[in-house]
């Protein structure tokens, strides 16, 4: 097959998965490095991360400041963007610096811009997509994806603390109507009050998810279900240059494995986070989305194999 | 077999792993609980983890105030005490204080006491042992123990801060008489200049030892060989009532487990690795030895599988 005779089937492939949530302007300090309004937010790496493995849609805003170079980059990264809505006004900015570990960050301003009006729209194609990853926003947003994603049949939500201490009831209702919930350690106890992983889980998994995972950062991440526990690895990388979007990253490439195979058993989970875990790490090595730039499926799929053999046992 | 039977048998079996480490009166506060002048130490959580698997002998020192039922217990826990060196003077004694998440500790005294002047000595059945696990004791000491150990095989390496920061030069050359160094992230770090495990792993490999196994607490261990990498899960646990002595008890489970195994292959490695985790795990269950004295190596193989389990993905 020619590559032009690849990208015309590609675009009139039915959307497999449609992923709404943030698009920033970041500005970013490392220990090494500063980058000012390098392009960033949950749907941005979600997205990016997902197109490896399936059609994937976006449904975000940006305003009219919006570079063009960063809409060309989604489309060469194989993004949908047809629901990408422009509004009059600034796109949404964020700051923040990482300390000498990576692991805390600080955030040094967040200015919501057009994004504070955002009404997320569902393109009619997407409406048909079995796929729906609702990205970290307001929990009335995420509703009100829900209600115009009429063939869903997987959703994943994820959330952040700031909407479990001022939307928890809307989170509620976000949680129940999810097949997955996805968040980190520090969120899933500050939702359940319990310390432990294995607690955390059983209440949210009594909310309504058949899934959840709670993600640990660099550690990796635990799949919990009535089939038990999960352990997944995270994927040791020799060098980590920017760790924002490696949670969205993660969330996108699981959501994109798990739509391309088609199923949700256990060994389709599994696969499908490991995938998570390989793509998160590619997307670590660099700033924004530049890792995904030069990246193949191939590579992805010979780090996955890596990862298979650092966690085989017998 | 009976069970008078089975013990004649353990009395005369040749020892598989000698231990040296600390013997202490441990005063521990967590957030919900205090206990004074419990038992513990490295070589106290070290011996009774591999004592599971095969015949161990400690070597440690403790003052005339160490009670007689401590000793006791080292016996009913099935491990040889005969390189037990009583002293006249104090035990050692360490109190510390677990801050509400369990991860970070803070010592509040530390009372070296006859631990001082502490001068290993192998019996004459020690120096035959296949395996030693040097625990966590001045390199200078440690180098003493392996002058002794003529039979030794497989040699592990234990260390802390302490010691890489003032008895570097002889840490090193324990390092480049040991076949596996074992030691926590952040030990790493200081010990290597690199934050990054893959890379202080390939510096600490090129120092002597065959294998490196870097601790990451409850998120469990990574091992690092010629053959690559092996991410090792910790298992995880309902609620972790004390985490002192975590990392001991991972490190005679292991070795025991290798040295039952008799082979230092990758698969035995991977093994030993993940019986250190599931052993290392019962005991945060309890305080000091505790929740060692009603296990059985039933409970160990059932959560070694359930283990596997959770980490299986085809």
């Amino acid at each position: 097959m020619t590559a032009k005779a690849s990208e015309t089937m590609t675009a009139n492939r039915p959307l497999h998965l449609a992923v709404v949530g943030s698009i920033g302007l970041d500005t970013i300090e490392t220990p090494v490095e500063k980058r000012v309004d390098i392009l960033g937010g949950s749907v941005s790496y979600a997205c990016a991360a997902a197109s490896f493995f399936v059609k994937t849609g976006m449904v975000g805003v940006v305003g009219t400041d919006f570079p063009e170079a960063y809409e060309a980059l989604y489309r060469r990264l194989g993004i949908d963007t047809s629901g990408l809505q422009k509004q009059d006004g600034k796109t949404f900015r964020w700051s923040g610096v990482y300390e000498r570990n990576m692991n805390a960050r600080r955030t040094l301003s967040t200015d919501l811009n057009v994004f504070e009006s955002f009404s997320p729209k569902l393109p009619t194609d997407y409406r048909q997509a079995p796929c729906i990853l609702l990205g970290n926003i307001s929990p009335d947003l995420q509703l009100h994806v829900l209600d115009q994603a009429q063939a869903a049949t997987f959703v994943v939500a994820d959330t952040m603390d700031l909407w479990i201490r001022i939307a928890r009831e809307d989170l509620m209702r976000v949680i129940a109507r999810s097949g997955m919930l996805m968040l980190n350690d520090e969120e899933a106890e500050l939702l359940t009050g319990e310390r432990s992983i294995r607690r955390s889980a059983d209440i949210l998994l009594g909310w309504g998810p058949s899934h959840v995972v709670i993600k640990r950062g660099e550690y990796g991440a635990v799949l919990a279900s009535r089939s038990g526990l999960f352990l997944v690895p995270a994927f040791p990388v020799d060098a980590v240059v920017d760790p924002t979007g490696a949670g969205d990253s993660f969330a996108g490439a699981f959501m994109g494995a798990l739509a391309e195979a088609g199923s949700t058993d256990d060994k389709a989970m599994r696969r499908a986070l490991l995938f998570g875990s390989v793509v998160a790490s590619f997307g670590v090595e660099a700033f924004s989305l530049d890792a995904f730039l030069n990246l193949t499926r191939a590579d992805i799929d010979a780090r996955f194999q890596t990862l298979l053999a650092m966690t085989r046992v017998e």
